[in-house]
């Protein structure tokens, strides 16, 4: 058994990920994040689905007709594949802690 | 966009299995649980693997050699295949939320 919420790592200047379980298909991951943002050039483009969930901090995520959700604690949402996206703002104050879950159709 | 702390079901006298995501090889549940725990006589014995995170609340789960765990905000473990289990203990007085996400090997 392990806690999402402890083990963070001290360095927290690049996007840290780290598998907790799943196999070839499915991967289960949590993401740290600290100020953080995607590329200004780069959409996430992914050959598979994402669902993702906040369960600290807060995030923003922008999508390609350029809306954009605010994600807090709890907050969660389906990402299809090849639905672009990007991250456009994480908390620089606190750590945001994600849970990803990466699925094939 | 959906809150996994929100809408929870005012009638727990049952557990309430949600399916947040997915598709027929991996389900992303939530599951609200109010005091219930598995009947004493039966195991989980599933076809399929099973990681758990406990997000409010405290639950027990108890394993085929009897060993005992406690479960809360944030606690998470994968539970393989055909490894027997079961709930022996929720809070009866908090509704203990857990994200479930089912996959194949």
């Amino acid at each position: 058994m392990d806690n999402i919420f402890e083990h963070i790592p001290a360095d927290l200047s690049e996007e840290v990920f780290q598998q907790l379980a799943g196999n070839d298909k499915v991967q289960i991951e949590r993401i740290v994040s600290k100020g953080q943002s995607s590329p200004e050039s780069g959409w996430y483009d992914q050959a598979h689905n994402e669902w993702v969930m906040v369960l600290k901090g807060r995030a923003k995520l922008c999508f390609e007709d350029l809306s954009e959700i605010t994600l807090g604690p709890g907050d969660h949402l389906d990402i299809k594949a090849h639905q672009k996206h990007k991250v456009s703002w994480t908390d620089p104050d606190v750590e945001t802690i994600w849970l990803a879950v990466h699925y094939q159709d």
